[in-house]
């Protein structure tokens, strides 16, 4: 069975023996502070840590049980009632049923190789400002795409003059394996822009830790709303990644695990190129996934069960759009957990499958 | 500064070295699962003690990043649109909060020595048929009584015959320093109660692990819940417990836990009948805390500020109440976290702030 369903990193990349150092020390030294209620925000080190690493104030930041967690907090105490969230299409399936679990009403607006498309992204702005808008800036989950520079400045103007709150969700941001990096969408706008990440890519997600940074505004409202949901969020994993990143191995890791992925998503575009090359994808600098729009005549409905019968285990591609009809043709391949020696073995096969 | 606040164990009853011990061997043995995505309801092994524990099948275990967080869920997954919750009066400040943020109709039901008063249950029942009612039967926060067995078996009736789900909240249950246990709830009502549970007072809060147990349509709503909220829960903790409970530690470390806080609360029992004989409160058999209701002419209004000037830091008993005003005279003392000395040389001077 080849796997190419969700983004799990391949469990060999683990620095387990480190976090088990790190979280050993931390208990040690720390023990009565994270085994005792800690309320919300979070460990005071671990987010003075990420305050210095993202250059913000301390108290502009908020660790969450995963930042998916932080996505649905967020839904609940920005979005007023009867309010509007925008999100990009194709866009995180799981992204997707937050938005509409919130009760909100929920807006699609069309990706280009560039990010979202600016005609369109202008137009539902003038028939329906949003509360918020949730956006992966840097290659996109799912279709590997990074926003432009002048976009994400277009985007923030917006954000400034139509008072709305970006969520700029950025998990892969640090695992780019070529080009140059692009100024961050709150970079632009501090006031309007939530940047959200997480450990899941870089660490473990087996840890659930994500945090968020933005208006203090903003963190006191998510504050509020942790503590009444659980008091605080689990503090000995946080202990341990505080530990951790204070030992300096964390940019080692980074590095080692940009020279991991890197040949395997130049595998993966070997790939697809090679055996449908009428097939449309982005050619992504990082990140872990890459879209990849089928030729007319293919549809998921039909794709699904040939595919696995033939030992290819697939997500659906309608789930990442609002509209499932608009990714009938679309198929996210996630590369990370397969080595350039599978992929180029494994894959090719999944595309016999497909009408060139 | 005495402080009369939370319900926080005391830090050194913590088995630091222990817990370090479990999770090291855990993530050893299973790091490659611990710290991998690991989808709700949470890891296999602790699900599969905790309904062994329980006498319950796996798939009727649910493990939450705090028990609070489940109750949350629950009110989310189970309670109709426009429907109503039920809890006791008083109650946990924090579940009459999250009662209250759900949007759903909230109801209390005032309680006695001995739990709810039938005849008002009965009554509010009659007016108004809940999704919901929130219980805690052992050692009720804030009150510490416990729930007679015939009263229990009533409620479990109700909850067949009007078809609500109890959360019978249990956090304290095993912490028993004096008498007989009574049944559970769920044994009355098994396909009408979700009990619910937590690590936070027999090992550890900063773990924030809570679980839930009960019928299986319920489970496999919560499970769902949490996919969609974050995926699934912290998990390098969650084996850390496992390999704790698994060495046999956890019922030694009770009997240790018991054997502590039994002198704590005589103490504090003796010197609240002897510092204000005309105060009304239960005589609590375990768990945290005593509910006292203060002589006529006392009110938080006045007490807190005095007591903040005599440095005694209280929780104002009003949230513990759906109407604040029932509170006036409610003052929550626990008692785990200071000595009995401690206990027989501060808590008098508080005392001589109330009128008798």
């Amino acid at each position: 069975m080849v796997n190419l369903t969700r983004g799990n990193p391949p469990t060999d990349v683990f620095p387990t023996e480190e976090l088990i150092a790190a979280g050993t020390a931390n208990l040690r030294e720390d023990g009565k502070r994270v085994l005792q209620y800690l309320h919300a925000p979070g460990y005071p080190p671990l987010l003075e840590l990420l305050a210095q690493k993202h250059g913000v104030e301390t108290d502009q930041v908020i660790l969450g049980n995963s930042s998916l967690e932080l996505l649905m907090f967020t839904t609940m105490t920005e979005v007023k009632p009867g309010g509007t969230i925008f999100l990009e299409s194709p866009s995180y399936d799981r992204a997707n049923t937050l938005a509409k679990r919130s009760g909100a009403n929920v807006v699609s607006v069309p990706v280009e190789t560039d990010g979202v498309d600016l005609n369109k992204f202008e137009e539902a702005l003038k028939k329906n400002r949003p509360d918020l808008f949730y956006i992966i800036a840097d290659f996109q989950n799912p279709m590997g795409i990074t926003t432009s520079a002048a976009k994400r400045e277009q985007l923030a103007k917006w954000a400034r003059e139509y008072d709305f709150l970006i969520i700029e969700d950025s998990p892969y941001r640090e695992l780019r394996y070529s080009g140059t990096p692009v100024p961050q969408i709150n970079s632009f706008a501090p006031e309007h822009v939530l940047t959200t990440s997480s450990f899941s890519k870089t660490l473990a997600p087996g840890l659930r830790m994500g945090y968020a940074y933005g208006p203090k505004e903003v963190i006191k409202r998510l504050t509020r709303y942790e503590v009444d949901t659980y008091i605080g969020t689990v503090t000995p994993t946080q202990g341990m990644v505080y530990e951790y990143l204070k030992t300096g191995r964390f940019e080692q890791n980074l590095e080692k695990l940009r020279n991991y992925y890197r040949p395997r998503l130049e595998a993966m575009m070997e790939v697809v190129e090679q055996n449908v090359p009428t097939a449309v994808f982005p050619r992504p600098e990082g990140g872990y996934f890459i879209g990849v729009t089928l030729p007319e005549g293919n549809s998921m409905e039909e794709l699904l069960p040939k595919a696995a019968a033939a030992g290819y285990k697939l997500t659906d591609g309608r789930g990442y759009y609002l509209d499932p009809a608009d990714g009938e043709r679309f198929l996210r391949l996630p590369f990370p957990a397969m080595t350039p020696e599978e992929i180029r073995r494994d894959v090719p096969g999944l595309f016999e499958l497909i009408k060139k």
